[in-house]
């Protein structure tokens, strides 16, 4: 029973190296260039990883996309340096990193004074007698933050009572220090190489991004996307139009995108170039409910707010969608309806949901174009990892990118009943400007046409006092003064029928290889009767290969029934593999077991008579049997129709012999 | 009937400009950061031409991976320096271009030389009174050849009769100059800016690969992978232990790849960032059989060999693949069953099967690591186009790669019966090495034991000769001498259980961006009664959306059954959009006829009724009439089970109200 599989899976405890060897032995994925040695953060995906993969984003595919008629794109990776820019990536996208000029190694400088702070701090609580064994409780640290341990010896020396304090509040804002702040930290603590003590170089910004020339001049500055929605934010225009102008809509894109991490590390989990799946929900700003809000409102999650967190707890709370939107944690409606789809999706896929919860961003963690932003994180071997980032980006990117091309990106909203509006407007006098700016003509007047409405009201009363005004413009030396000959500002008041607004977007945001591995690790376990056994517990409709096709011996017979279900199973285009080398049935299904196989289907003596064969459930190693027809029916109506192990062998009757068999596995 | 359709498709003569307006106008593609002024060789697939992609891909999946079982893997892009120098990626993928000081225009040498010099034959032609129109000439060349016209204005000048003589020797051999030769040719014979005639600068190479830096210290230097092939080659090892050793196998991988382009033209025919899906089919050098064969033989292709186009002929020969293999103008089995494989696809996916043939590369034409190479090309308004690489790569990668990293990079195959080897081998006195050769011993060592037959036959014959032989180290300066202390050579007879060889790669090579564009053109057409409604006439099977779904007015008696046949779509997965716009019937249809959506369905007062609607087939407008469920199963019987219309539609009953409703477009 479903209790018996549950009570079984939490037998044994999990052991990452186990699943390790299992993935890199079975080539789930391996170290990219592994016949040269490597390189760091870069993975190959073997055949069952890139076919665990597919599953996936066939998944979300579905789930997203094709259920809310989302428009999918697919834009370059390869993008010209000034659209980072505009988007902010270009500047806020590093990390402070430190080189010891002697050894070439590179430290991240916030990394290396938190850990550097910490360490002499334990070797203060050791000297005090408060620790046993600094070094030991170092070292869970590190594992816990997913960081190598620079820091190798600490000595256990006291500090005084005010550099203990000074340590602890340095500590608890590490993450809001800008490069320069940090050098002067080490600087005043004397914090250098953590082995060698050796003084580094003071922290450089390097940026994440990995930059290419375009073209043979050498000209083009270009960088590989670090994410793919500037693709999305850019085809705006085109994407309403061929919505036919009707909003809200979202368009999505999945892809590869880069980070030139400094020290990647833990497998998939922090890459150099990974896979994402991005949604771009253009939202009206004031008004973001959800017309499908009601069907998701009654799922219950468990949310761990960022008051909770200020508060220094990590206990979630465990509420309905309908009533974390009600109470204002969730800011909206839209919010609430795409963390419960993710949630859906994570369940489908095979995410355990005990290990899940959406954690609110802190004000000092939000990335630069984002509001609020909930993350669906997922715990794992190496604690709560972030896999699905859901954004409110408001109208930040749309913005920044029209002020920079000059071009629209907005949406026109038909009013119902139109509506009058009094606005300030300004006139030009051109043919005045040309003589009177020369070649800064352009400038002025664009500066003059983009001011804002309190610009254009403060400017208008110093016109009506004194006749003139200053102003100072980009690219323009010195103050501009522009008298009552050069320009008419005045409000107007007009009946408009059509509402312009640049659309808010919420971007929930997939690190698929990030999901991938923590499924991997959540379907993980070791039969308690044979701790060498092991079993992924994917659900089928992501499995890599859905059935193992098994003739009970290679003896003739038995190769016509093989042959007539491989060609049933190859027209139906359910992917599966025939082991028919000479091991045991038994050690055949441990094999597969360790791909995730869901079903196994045995054809034996009688199969040849009959025309009947056996199917094996992977979990349970439950046997039912049946004609070839209604084995592969109620194997397409688990695997891709949504029926339950019981509705799908509904007309198929239990069987023994095989399950004996099973249990010599020599 | 299909002939009717046939001559309809071919009455209006194909347009490209119109083609491409509805293109661009329905977001099939767009040049990719458009509101920046655009990047020259970057496009984005916008909605429609994303989900085509992805139906090539899935249909791509099935008909190759699938059906064979090959290993799909997804591997990196970010490559290091060392494999693709190893590859021969980093010496050879290189054009040579020659910059104006001034303008800073580039030109590819190899193309300018070659232009030039045909101007000058044709103004001496029309000098001559040969050609009446020079300039004209040369237009319709570039437009051949897909290049942008260099020489503006061309001069009727006579040239003497051995000027002619050399310049059409030059032209003959055009593809084989090296770099410093066309820099010895432009100075011998003046060609310069081809405008203003200004000297150029010597031709410099340049490395076609996006070059970028790995990791913070920046000493990692690496480049975008300019093809899938060495991440499957590299994983050679794991895929032939995934396999339990078996061969032949086929690995294969969907990605994207990039080439710097000098001048990327004509579209989504060259550009910097494309689609590839490549097959690595591994084989026993001595055995190119393929099990499979005879399910293909009796397939009928044209062929272009190199013997036909050596004699400056384009005529294609027709024949069975069978008769093409017997008759090794197709080298061997494996090599045709997977042209006729590629040949199976593309008649899937909507190729012109009179618009396709398979042309054997010239030898100066050839890839450096292929040993034979045929091409599926396509013929499009920009001639005939190579969509599908089908190379002969026999062991070149792996051998370079296996000599590189010192791993072995080989298939073991157990004999039947065990044979009688005799060889050379060599043993070394290894405590003896250290003293005499020091820190270079490893290098001597390693160059002893890989020393060929031939070179161990020669070495031991000047042993017994002389007791002594010198050799030249790589590393190692001046000879280096061996005598019998040090080493022994005797030829040695063994029992071989095992046979080791490196296999040889057959690898199919898809563009998928040329083969989608030459499917855009093959299937575009205007209906001959209306010459501005244009028809993407897809196979249902890769075509974006598959139904339109038509409320005849916006009456709300209509919703109920509109929102049960999108219920029933969805649920379904069959991707559809609801055209609810206030416009006319007709004008709905042909916006979708655009789109190349195979199938509308109509929703009328009738269906509210009795639950019955409309089924319209785009290129014939025919329409038949059937309950929901019905209307439903025939467009997934033709869609995704490969029925014709005729044969999904057998249930349903023809209907005209709507034909004539639709002739009025308003």
């Amino acid at each position: 029973s479903v209790e018996d599989i549950k009570k079984a899976r939490a037998a044994v405890p999990f052991n990452r190296e186990q699943l390790e060897s299992v993935l890199r032995g079975r080539f789930f994925y391996a170290p990219a260039f592994d016949l040269y040695g490597g390189v760091s953060g870069l993975y190959d995906y073997g055949p069952p990883g890139c076919a665990f993969q597919n599953n996936i984003i066939d998944a979300w595919r579905k789930h997203f996309i094709l259920e809310e008629d989302m428009l999918e794109v697919d834009c370059t990776m390869l993008t010209p340096y000034e659209v980072l820019k505009t988007s902010g990536h270009v500047d806020k996208f590093s990390d402070w990193m430190c080189r010891d000029l002697k050894t070439g190694e590179i430290f991240r400088a916030d990394h290396l004074v938190e850990e550097v702070l910490e360490a002499r701090l334990k070797g203060d609580q050791e000297a005090r007698g408060l620790v046993e064994d600094a070094n030991a409780a170092a070292k869970d640290d590190a594992e816990k933050k997913k960081r190598k341990k620079k820091v190798k010896q600490i000595k256990a020396v006291k500090l005084d009572d005010d550099v203990v304090k000074e340590y602890e509040e340095i500590l608890a804002k590490i993450d809001g220090y800008s490069g320069p702040e940090l050098g002067e930290l080490m600087e005043k603590y004397d914090i250098g190489n953590p082995v060698t003590g050796e003084t580094l170089e003071s922290p450089r910004a390097f940026n994440l991004m990995f930059e290419t020339a375009i073209g043979p001049s050498g000209q083009l500055k270009g960088y590989l996307r670090p994410e793919t929605a500037q693709g999305q934010f850019l085809n705006f225009n085109k994407l309403l139009e061929f919505n036919n102008s009707k909003t809200p809509f979202a368009s999505a894109s999945i892809g590869k995108s880069f980070r030139n991490e400094i020290s990647p590390r833990a497998g998939l989990l922090r890459v150099r170039e990974f896979l994402m799946a991005e949604i771009e929900h253009f939202v009206d700003p004031l008004d973001k409910s959800h017309p499908k809000f009601n069907e998701i409102k009654d799922i219950k999650l468990s949310f761990l707010p960022r008051d909770v967190q200020e508060a220094g707890s990590t206990e979630p709370i465990v509420k309905t969608v309908g009533e974390a939107v009600a109470s204002r944690m969730v800011d909206n409606e839209t919010l609430g309806y795409f963390i419960a789809r993710i949630y859906q999706f994570l369940m489908k896929i095979g995410v355990d949901e005990s290990k899940l919860r959406f954690r609110q961003h802190m004000a000092n963690e939000m990335a630069h174009y984002a509001a609020d932003c909930w993350d669906g994180e997922l715990k794992t071997s190496y604690g709560w990892i972030e896999c699905v980032g859901c954004a409110d980006r408001s109208a930040y990117d749309l913005t920044v990118h029209s002020k920079k091309t000059k071009e629209k990106l907005v949406v026109r909203q038909k009013l119902d009943n139109p509506i009058e509006v009094t606005k300030w407007e300004i006139d030009l006098t051109k043919k005045l400007f040309g003589p009177k700016f020369r070649k800064d003509a352009p400038k002025v007047e664009s500066h003059l046409l983009n001011m804002s409405q309190d610009d254009l009201a403060s400017k208008a009363e110093l016109l009506k006092a004194n006749g003139k005004f200053t102003i100072k413009v980009d690219g323009v030396d010195g103050e501009v003064e522009l008298d009552d000959k050069l320009v008419k500002i005045e409000q107007r008041t007009k009946v408009e029928h059509v509402r312009e607004y640049v659309p808010s977007v919420i971007e929930p945001s997939f690190g698929i290889g990030r999901i991938i591995y923590s499924v991997f690790e959540h379907s993980f376990w070791n039969r308690p009767e044979d701790n060498a056994r092991s079993v992924l517990s994917f659900p089928p409709l992501v499995a890599p290969t859905k059935v193992l096709l098994v003739p009970l011996s290679n003896h003739k017979d038995l190769v016509p029934v093989t042959t007539e279900v491989a060609k049933i199973l190859r027209k139906s285009q359910i992917p599966f593999k025939i082991d028919d080398s000479g091991v045991s049935i038994g050690k055949r299904y441990a094999r597969n077991d360790e791909l995730g196989t869901p079903f196994g289907v045995t054809i034996d003596f009688e199969s040849a008579k009959d025309h009947s064969v056996t199917l094996r459930e992977r979990d349970s190693t439950k046997q039912v049997r049946g004609s070839v027809e209604n084995v592969i029916k109620a194997i397409r109506d688990i695997t891709y129709n949504g029926a339950s192990w019981e509705e799908g062998t509904k007309d198929l009757t239990p069987f023994i012999a095989q399950a004996e068999a099973e249990a010599e596995t020599d």
